[in-house]
C-alpha cells in the first residue's frame, strides 16, 4: 500500500501549465508526470472527488445498499446481483455491518469479505459500514487495517446498537460514531473516505432535533466527508433537514436514503428498527393490500419515483442512496423510471476493471481469462504492481494457486442436476462432448431438450461479440475443434460502437482475430502442417496438460490483440496473448474439465473416463491472425486442417 | 551502468518454452521476461553476437574504419560522413587511436569523443582502437572506464608503435597487445567485446610467420573475440592466413581488412608505415598513372571489387572490413558494386536509434526533435532510464542545458556566407522571413537566385515524407504560418512501405497528422477561435518564448502520433506529442531564431531586429488531428483561420 499514490494523476495536480516555471531544466524537477494513460479520470479519484465531479457536472448519481448474506450460496447470489446491478452504473455500493455475524472475519458471508468482493471482483466503489460500540479500539483498528489491506477505501462510521436494552457509556471504548470518525482520522490519516449517518427526523435517542443536528456537525468536523440519511417518507422531510444542516454550517454532501417499499412485512420490520412513523396516507394505501406483494411493490415504486423526482427537481439533491434490502426489482424499476439506470455504461476498457486501489493502473490483461475475470483477479491478487500501459513491464509472473478459489468464487452458479441436464447425464463418446460445445454455441436444445447456457470455461451465455462468429464456431465445434474463447478482427471501429467499443469517445478500437480451443492430437498434427503456410501471419501456441508447448511466438513476447487510439492519449492495449501467462491459464483450463465436468459423474464411469481422456490427450490451442485489416484467416486455417484430414 | 543488462532479452535467454517447468506458480519465479518489445533483435545483441547471427544466416556484412580528424570542422564533416555511410548499413565502424593526438581526451577531435559520437549520435556500433605501449596501467584503465561511461562496448586492443626507434620492453607497463587484452578482461570482465589485429604476412617485427600466428593465438586465448587483419593485396594471402590460423586452433571470426587504393601518395605512405610490399603487377599499373587520381581510384575500386569477390566466393569470409582513409567515394563504390550497400536499410523505428547500451530499450521520443535527433540525444544523455514502450513511465523530465551543445554538434554545417545567401543578406519585413520559409518548402530559388537547403530547425532538405504535404505547406508559409515540423496522417500502411514504413515486415504503421509552426499573436487569436469548432478532434499546444502556454491536452498526457502493429508483438508507439517536453523544445526552438539566424546580422541592424521581434512576439504552435482515418483536417483549420482574419 506504500506509495500507492505515486501512480495517481488527479485532475487537480495536472492542471494546465501556464507559465515558464515548468520550462527549463530547473523547473522540471518538480513536474509530476502521469505514469499511466488516464482513460477514465474517475477510476483514479476517491469517492468524495467523484461526488464533487458529478455535482459540478450536474450528472445525477445513485448508490445501492446491501446487507451481508447468511449462507455461502446466498453470497454467490449476492455477487451475481452486484454484477447485474453494477451494470446500471451506481456511484458506489455499501455493505452493512452486523456485529452478530462476525462481520470482520474471513467467512465468505462476512461484511468484510462481501465488501472486498464488491471492490476487487465486481469493480464497484464500495463503502464498508462499521459500528463501534461494544468493541475495543484494537479490534476496530484491526478491522480498519484489514479493510485497507483488502482494497477498501471508504467507511461508513456508525455507533451501532447497544448491547443491552439501555445505552450505557463505556469509559475506554467508543460511545458515539464521532469517536469512530476521530479514531479513523487519528490512525489512518486521510486514507479512508468517511461517511456518517444523518437523521432527517432526528436520531430516536437524541434529546431533540437541534441537538441531533449538532451531533451531526460534530461528526463532520471530526473528519466525515459526506452524510447518508436514514430513510424518510416525504421529500419535504429531507429538504427541510438539508436546509437545517446547511444553516448550522454543514457543507459536505448530504445524500438522501431512499427506501422503496417492497412488502408489508419488510416495511413493518424496518419501521420498528428505525423507530420511524409511517405517514397515515401510506398506511391507508398499504393496509388493504397487505397480502398482495406485487401491489405493494408497485405502490412502493410509484411512491419512490415521485419522491425522488421531487428531490431531484429541488436542485439541491445530486445523488440518491437506495436501501435495496438485497432485492433487485423495485430499485431497478425506480432507477429506470427516473432515467438514472444507464443500461450500457461506457466501458473504460474492454474488460471490467477492479476497484482495488492498487489495480487502478492496471490496463492490460491476457485474453485467456476473458470469460473468467474473477479467476484472473483472484490469481493475481498478490501482485504488487499491475501492468500499466504495457504487459511484461511490471507484471509478476507468480500466479496464485487455484485450489482456494474453487471453494468459493469459482463455484458454478448452477447445481449439479442442471449441469448434468446441459452437459449430458451420460456421455458415450468424444462426439457427445462435441455436441455439448455445439449446443452452447448454437443456442439450440440438446438431445434431451435442454439448453446449454454455460460451460466450465464460460459461466454465462455467449457474448454479443462472439455472436458475430456464431456460424463458423458452430461448424468447427461439431467437428471437434472445441472453442472456449474467440474474438473477431476489428479494423478501427469508433470507440462508441455499442458492441465492440470501449474507452472515451472520439477514439478508434482495433482487434486481431483470436481463436482458442481444445482439440485432439490428430487435428493438431494436421493443423501444424497447415500453419506452415501462414507463418508470420498467424501466431500460435499449442500446449497439452503436461506442458508440451509448440509456438512460433518471437522471443516469448506478448502479442497485443485489442488496442485503442484516443484523442490526446497514448495507445492503450488492454488485451494481450501472452506466452508466459498462457501456461498458467493452461493449468486452469485443463483443470476445469475435471473439476467442473468429470466430477459430475461416478468414478470409473464411462462418462467420467471420456472427459478424463480428453483432459489427458487433447491440446489447448490459441491462434492469432496478425493481419487485422484483412478478412480473418483463422476459419480458412481450420478449413484447410479439416481438408487435410479428409 | 549498473544493471544495464536488466532490460536485455537476448534471443538465447528467451528460447521457446517446451515443458511444464515454467508452468505453475513454482516454476514461474525463474522465468525472465522481456520488458521491452523486441522489434530488432540485433539492437539488443553485442557485436560478437551480431557477427554470429550474420554468419548463421549467411548475410554478408561490412565495416568501416576511420581515423580522428585534426580540426573541429573536420569533426563536423566526419560526423556527417558517419551519417551518410551509416545509411549503407555497416555492421560497425571503428575509430583509430593516435597517441600523439591526445586520443582519450574530451577534445572534439579525440578518438574517444569521435567514437562516442558515432555510438551515441549516429547510432553506429563502434569499436574504439586503443594502444598500450608507453602508457601506465592506470592510464589505460582510465581510458577504458571513460569509454564504458560513454557507451562504447568494443575495443580494438593494439600494442602501438614504440616511442623510440628501437623496441624496448617495459617492466611495469604493457609490452604487447596480449597484455592489454588480459588487462581488459581482468578489469572489465566480459563487458567489452575485444578485437585484435592479425597480420596475413606476419607482423613486421615478429621472428617469423609461425611465431606471429602463435602470438595471435595467445591474444585470442587471452580473451579476444575476433580478429581484423592488416591490409593485403591478394585474396590468396588472406585465405592462406585464415587456413593457417584455423590449423593452429584459432576459431573466432577473422575479418579481412580491405584497402581500396585511392591515390598514389596515400598508398606509398600506408605501405611505408605497415612495412608491406606492393606486388609488382599493381606497381606496374600505378606508376604510369601516378598523377591521375581518378584513374588510380578507378583501378583501386576494380582491384578491391575483384579481390572481395574472390574472398566472398571462397565461402570462408562473412564480412569485409574497409580502411576508408576517411573518404567515401571509393569504399561506397566497392560496396555498391558488391551489392552490399543497402540503400534503404530497414528502419527499426521511425527515428534513427542510438547505439548507447543504456538507450537500447528506448522506443519512444517526442516528435519535436524529429529534425534534430542529435540535439535530443545530447539533451537526454544524462537520463538513466529511457522510455520503453510508453512515454512518461521512465522518462526523466530533466533535459540538459543547450549551451555546450551549440559549441559543437549544433553548429550549422554551412558557413555564415552561405546562410546569408539562403536566408537573406538583408531582411526588410516579417514577410521577407515568410519568403525564406516558403523557398525552403518549395525548393524554388529565392530573390537572389539561391536555393534554401536548410533552416535553423532543419539542417537537411525537406524529408521525403514531408514532400507529401508540400503544396499546402508552401501556401501557409507564404501567409505567415512558419512551419518547422509536420507529418501526414496514415491509416495502416504496410510496415514495408518505402516512404513511411518502419519495423519488421508483416506489420502496419499509423500516424496522426501533425503540424508545428511559429506564427504571430494575431493569427493565434483567430486560430483559437477556429479550434473551438474542432475541440476533441484537434489537440493543440500554443506557447510563446515567455512560456505562456495554451493547450487542450487532457491531464498533460502525451498523445501518440506514430504507432505500429506487428505480428506477435505489443503495440509500438515511437513518437508522441508530449506536453512537458514541448516546453523544453520551445526553449530550443525559440533560441534557434537568435543563435542561428539573428546573429548573422550586425547588432541593432534592421535584419537582426526583425528576427528578434519574431522571437519575442511569435507563438510556437503544434496541432494534432486525432481522427487519423479521416482526411487531415489541419489544413481546413488553417484555411478557416485565414478566412476569419480576412
Amino acid at each position: 500500500m506504500v506509495n500507492e499514490n505515486q501512480h495517481t494523476c488527479s485532475a487537480s495536480s495536472s492542471s494546465k501549465s501556464d507559465g515558464g516555471s515548468s520550462s527549463g531544466s530547473e523547473g522540471s524537477k518538480d513536474s509530476s508526470r502521469c505514469s499511466t494513460p488516464v482513460l477514465d479520470a474517475e477510476r483514479h479519484e476517491r469517492l468524495r472527488e467523484k461526488m464533487r465531479r458529478r455535482q459540478d457536472s450536474g450528472d445525477k448519481w445513485f448508490s445501492l445498499e446491501f446487507f451481508p448474506p447468511r449462507t455461502a450460496s446466498g453470497a454467490v447470489n449476492l455477487i451475481s446481483r452486484f454484477d447485474r446491478m453494477g451494470a446500471g452504473g451506481p456511484l458506489f455500493v455499501d455493505v452493512t455491518w452486523h456485529p452478530a455475524g462476525d462481520p470482520g472475519s474471513d467467512k465468505e458471508t462476512s461484511s468484510m469479505i462481501i465488501a472486498s468482493t464488491a471492490v476487487n471482483y465486481c469493480g464497484l466503489e464500495t463503502i464498508l459500514h462499521m459500528t463501534c460500540c461494544n468493541q475495543t479500539k484494537d479490534e476496530i483498528t484491526g478491522h480498519l487495517q484489514k479493510a485497507k489491506r483488502l482494497g477498501l477505501k471508504n467507511i461508513m462510521a456508525l455507533r451501532g446498537d447497544p448491547a443491552g436494552e439501555e445505552w450505557q457509556e463505556e469509559v475506554d471504548g467508543f460511545n458515539y460514531a464521532v469517536d469512530l470518525v476521530k479514531h479513523i482520522r487519528n490512525e489512518f490519516d486521510d486514507y479512508f473516505d468517511i461517511c456518517v449517518a444523518g437523521y432527517p427526523k432526528g436520531h430516536p435517542e437524541a434529546e431533540n432535533y437541534e441537538a441531533d443536528l449538532r451531533h451531526l456537525k460534530e461528526k463532520v468536523l471530526a473528519g466525515a466527508d459526506f452524510i447518508i440519511t436514514q430513510l424518510f417518507f416525504r421529500s419535504e422531510t429531507f429538504l427541510k433537514f438539508l436546509k437545517d444542516c446547511q444553516a448550522i454550517g454543514i457543507t459536505c454532501p448530504i445524500v438522501p436514503g431512499i427506501f422503496p417499499i417492497q412488502g408489508y412485512h419488510s416495511l413493518r420490520q424496518l419501521v420498528r428498527l428505525s423507530k420511524l412513523e409511517v405517514p397515515q396516507e401510506i398506511k391507508d394505501v398499504i393496509e388493504p393490500i397487505k397480502d398482495n406483494d406485487a401491489a405493494i411493490r408497485n405502490y412502493g415504486v410509484e411512491l419512490a419515483v415521485s419522491m425522488c423526482r421531487e428531490l431531484l427537481d429541488s436542485g439541491m439533491v445530486h445523488g440518491l442512496h437506495f436501501y435495496t434490502l438485497n432485492r433487485e426489482v423495485a430499485t431497478t424499476e425506480v432507477l429506470k423510471r427516473l432515467g438514472m439506470w444507464t443500461e450500457d455504461p461506457r466501458r473504460p476498457l474492454p474488460w471490467a476493471v477492479s476497484a482495488h486501489p492498487k489495480r487502478r493502473v492496471e490496463d492490460v490483461r491476457p485474453i485467456f481469462w476473458a470469460s473468467r475475470p474473477k479467476s484472473y483477479i483472484y490469481r493475481t491478487q498478490e501482485w504488487d504492481d499491475f501492468p500499466n500501459g504495457r504487459w511484461g513491464n511490471s507484471s509478476s509472473p507468480a500466479f496464485g494457486e487455484l485450489k482456494d478459489y474453487y471453494l468459493f468464487y469459482l463455484k458454478s452458479k448452477s447445481p449439479r442436476e442442471e449441469l448434468l441436464k446441459m452437459w449430458g447425464e451420460e456421455l458415450t463418446s468424444e462426439e457427445s462432448v462435441f455436441e455439448v460445445f455445439t449446443c452452447y454455441i448454437s443456442g439450440e436444445l440438446n438431445k434431451n431438450g435442454h439448453r446449454v447456457t454455460c460451460m466450465p470455461w464460460n459461466d454465462d451465455p455467449l457474448a454479443t461479440e462472439t455472436n458475430l462468429l456464431k456460424e463458423q464456431l458452430e461448424k468447427v465445434n461439431r467437428r471437434g475443434i472445441l472453442t472456449i474463447n474467440s474474438q473477431p478482427n476489428i479494423n478501427g471501429k469508433p470507440s462508441t460502437d455499442p458492441i465492440v467499443g470501449w474507452g472515451p469517445s472520439g477514439g478508434y478500437v482495433f482487434q486481431k482475430a483470436y481463436l482458442e480451443f481444445f482439440t485432439s492430437s490428430e487435428i493438431v498434427t494436421a493443423l501444424l502442417k497447415v500453419l506452415k503456410k501462414y507463418e508470420t501471419r498467424v501466431n500460435y501456441h499449442i500446449v497439452n496438460v503436461k506442458g508440451q508447448n509448440i509456438t512460433n511466438a518471437p522471443d516469448l513476447q506478448p502479442n497485443a490483440v485489442t488496442w485503442g487510439i484516443f484523442p490526446g492519449r497514448e495507445i492503450i492495449q488492454p488485451t494481450v496473448v501472452d506466452p508466459v501467462s498462457f501456461l498458467f491459464w493452461k493449468d486452469e483450463a485443463f483443470a476445469l474439465w475435471i473439476e467442473q465436468w468429470a466430477k459430475l459423474y461416478e468414478e470409473e464411469s464411462p462418462s467420467r473416463m471420456i472427459i478424463q481422456y480428453i483432459h489427458d490427450n487433447y491440446y489447448l490451442v490459441n491462434l492469432v491472425d496478425n493481419d487485422f485489416p484483412l478478412e480473418n484467416c483463422l476459419w480458412q486455417v481450420v478449413d484447410d486442417t479439416f481438408e487435410l484430414l479428409n
